[in-house]
């Protein structure tokens, strides 16, 4: 049987996945849970219960930045806050976990609609780091029939952008493809951007670094960059800033650095609303207006409350 | 004896170094030139003119981007374009080499004076790229007694920023080093920013790819952002375009990319004066507006000249 000790390294692998997207980790988590739960034998609800919570934890602390785990998380604690036995609880964690995949899932839908809509035919598109909900996008218009290029980086250091160039290329896209510093110069062929999303809330939107200098090019060029994401990625203001505890080894910048030289390696970066053109989710293509109304709606399980620091 | 087909391969060094500033490797070309001459016996006067030539279009072909191998060879083929016997030719030469040489560094010397006025106490300043210009001025300004410590990123895909980091470091001086798309999360610290160049021209500024992207951020977040360099990095305006020719091999890029993935490996790209705060120059920190007294005074060889696309 697992052990509560055992979970740090059950979620290790979501913790040092430095190239696969928010929703595309969230996805791999219930599995997470649901290995928790398929193992609880001599447990009491209780001590299920503490398991969840600790499941629940550890997967949020992996990526701090990333929104789907801790709304994932924080629908299985609320489900199962009430239950009293073993059996309400493994078929309120089913519920929530089913639902949570299933809204992952309409949301993706929905927002390669609203996607294919913006894709002009024929046209180079610009697209950063990697994301599961950009990619179903542009592999979901391309499947209807729209033709495009899709320009991408590689996103040092973890170099996701490659892994996005190979999906999109076996998806039948043509991809072009440089390095990051080098986006000056393709960028003024291309006609829209997108990035992905893993938080967003009333301050801006969170993803992976580099993001920020692409918004500006894009301003500067007059090219629209939209952010896709499903509101399953908004937070709140205090948890927004949690993607500041997402420090990496240095080693992963530069493995053997001279004596004198100290290596950053933080993998994300806060991006003001003013840079985007739209965020384009299940619900529409929303501006910084429209943020407050989801943002506000968000219960929080008591055990995962952080303190605010203006409280 | 070297045969003029030797040539292409004696500046080989000099194409593929991707990580030297245009200073300093023009002071390498010095050495190829000295080269050609020391093992020229059984020739005539015309001869030797003719490998100076042919040295001379090898270097400026090698590196299209950097101004002074321009310059350099030009100052070789004026110095003996009159030169009558192998004698005058020899001295000519050496004469012209030297000079130029000494211009490289007396200019490094009284740039490295103003830049020490630009580098606040105690701050961190933004460095990118290589150029052996800002790291002269960095160390001296060390060496002066100055303390502050250099923030420097990557420089993908050849690296060049570690090897500002080492010599920085070297030097005494404490470095900050991450990759280049996080220059965003580190910038907001710096309170200048430091870049070199490969040339200069009415239109604009050539350096290394990555310039553009950090010039925005640093006009977003009110940084001013320098480019250093002497005057011998000035071109006419067709001259500065040749930056475009200095393609690079996909496979420095990405050694084995799918089916389906072009690859771009550009070294070079324009950067608007409107985005630097200056040009520190050995003729004082410059604007936009001094640059063509510079320009209209080049006077350029016969068989370096370039047709106008708009002669």
């Amino acid at each position: 049987m697992y052990k509560l000790e055992d979970i740090p390294e059950m979620v290790l692998p979501i913790k040092n996945d430095l190239t696969s997207g928010a929703a595309e980790i969230a996805l791999r988590a219930i599995n997470i849970f649901q290995a928790m739960l398929a193992d609880t034998d001599e447990l009491g609800s209780d001590q299920i219960k503490e398991r969840l919570k600790v499941t629940a934890q550890a997967l949020i602390d992996a990526q701090p930045a990333m929104a789907p785990l801790f709304h994932m998380s924080n629908a299985v604690l609320m489900a199962t806050s009430n239950c009293q036995t073993i059996d309400e609880i493994y078929r309120a964690c089913d519920t929530a976990l089913m639902e949570f995949e299933k809204r992952l899932c309409d949301s993706a839908s929905q927002i390669a609609d609203l996607v294919y809509e913006l894709i002009p035919p024929g046209e180079l598109v610009f697209a950063y780091s990697f994301s599961s909900t950009v990619v179903s996008c542009l592999l979901n218009a391309r499947s209807k029939g729209r033709y495009f290029r899709v320009v991408c980086t590689e996103s040092r250091p973890a170099m996701e952008g490659r892994k996005l160039a190979q999906v999109l290329a076996n998806g039948g896209i043509e991809v072009v493809h440089t390095f990051d510093t080098a986006m000056g110069l393709i960028l003024p062929s291309c006609r829209v951007a997108f990035m992905g999303t893993d938080c967003l809330g009333r301050p801006g939107l969170v993803n992976k670094v580099g993001s920020w200098p692409l918004a500006l090019a894009c301003r500067e060029l007059g090219i629209p960059l939209y952010a896709v994401t499903g509101t399953e990625k908004f937070v709140t203001d205090e948890r927004l800033f949690e993607f500041e505890k997402h420090d990496r080894p240095a080693q992963e910048v530069w493995t053997d650095p001279p004596k004198g030289v100290r290596v950053l390696n933080q993998q994300f970066e806060l991006i003001p609303f003013s840079l985007l053109a739209g965020i384009v989710t299940e619900q529409g293509i929303l501006q910084e207006k429209d943020i407050n109304q989801y943002v506000s709606k968000l219960a929080v399980h008591e055990s995962l409350k952080l303190e605010s620091s203006f409280s």
